[in-house]
């Protein structure tokens, strides 16, 4: 890797950087990691890992009751990425279940869902919180969010991206009702739930362990936890 | 207006451009309407509209079962842009109705749903067409697709965007089931259905009369049509 940024294709957006530990707190320097090593995603962080194709991702809801936002891009592409509105298409389903392929914006496999040890309630159609949720919801200053974790979480690794694609929101509990509205529940998963995916060609995936600590999503009590993965 | 293409802050993202008369038809060079004036979006094309704040476009559906996708752009800066993550967000519901806002990827209203004569049957869930879905359908060499008409009706107007953003699609009938599954059926429009948005920030809207003829989005016949606008 180069020691200097890797200017992607895209700009940086101007947007507020974020101020947490992501930028800081790489797994490694080009974000490669040690395979079996238990890593953790701090609450309210998020963090980038390399994946070869034939590896397999395990996240783990150590806490059981938090949401992980969730992204894909292809490494040697990152114009590449998976894609939630590709995914529905491709599917004809709102969420991907075991066995899917979760595909990106060229109608390509990224990843397949291979295990999933949780009820399988996920959410594609909610963005990732960020500055502006905050800001609307009163927080007055800096509030952690998804959009900024992904941000960090790749510079943090030399890489940049102002896409900030919408996410796989792992264990987030938004179901559709009849009339089209979606509901606001807190997730069903249980403590050490977890889910597997493999890459099916070489990737960079960023997790953020959702700082959302105003509204339920990560629980009754708004406390976000940490998440845990490992790479096999 | 530069007579050189402006470049956004994207780079262009190296995807085909595009092959029809999109790019070399805008409305005006700057994209600016004329009050008052019926435009055609030709079936297959795209058309990019600059629109004053307090303007309002009426989007018509001259024939009654054609799909069109529709973006929208903050006008002074592009990255912001509507987002069909952040409407779902902002209003707990997968498709909007008159009197909703129309977000952007920063939170704030671009647009606001004036009218709708039609049964209210719109999608968000659904990504555009682009050549990767063409050549998943097995096409051979170009076909039109509505990712491209988004790019060359920007272009047109010496504007460039490399994001495509997840479309409204207005009229495009893709019921969500209990069971989470998207159906794919036909428009339940009738001609001359239009609708109307409200301006509430200078924007650039973008509508492409959707070209897809292999599966039957734009009616049982598979043979898209034109879409005409005013603004008022």
């Amino acid at each position: 890797m180069s020691e200097k940024v890797k200017q992607l294709p895209y700009e940086d957006n101007g947007e507020p950087e974020g101020l947490n530990a992501t930028l800081t707190s790489p797994i490694a320097a080009d974000g490669r990691p040690e395979p079996g090593k238990r890593y953790i995603v701090p609450a309210r962080q998020g963090r980038a890992v390399r994946l070869a194709q034939g590896q397999r991702l395990k996240i783990i809801n150590t806490y059981g009751s938090q949401v992980c936002d969730f992204w894909a891009f292809n490494a040697s592409s990152p114009r590449e990425f998976l894609s939630m509105e590709h995914l529905r298409t491709w599917l004809s389903r709102l969420t991907p279940v075991v066995g899917d392929p979760l595909v990106t914006n060229h109608r390509r496999t990224i990843l397949t869902f291979l295990e999933d040890t949780s009820p399988g309630v996920h959410d594609t159609l909610l963005t990732s919180c960020d500055i502006y949720r905050y800001q609307k919801l009163g927080v007055e200053g800096y509030h952690d969010n998804c959009a900024d974790n992904l941000r960090m979480a790749l510079k943090a690794i030399k890489l940049r991206t102002a896409e900030v694609p919408s996410p796989l929101n792992l264990w987030m509990n938004n179901p559709v009702q009849a009339d089209g509205s979606i509901g606001w529940l807190t997730p069903v998963s249980k403590p050490d739930d977890y889910v597997v995916f493999g890459a099916e060609m070489d990737c960079i995936v960023v997790m953020s362990a959702c700082p959302q600590d105003l509204v339920p999503v990560n629980g009754k009590d708004c406390q976000p936890a940490d998440l845990h993965f490992e790479v096999i």
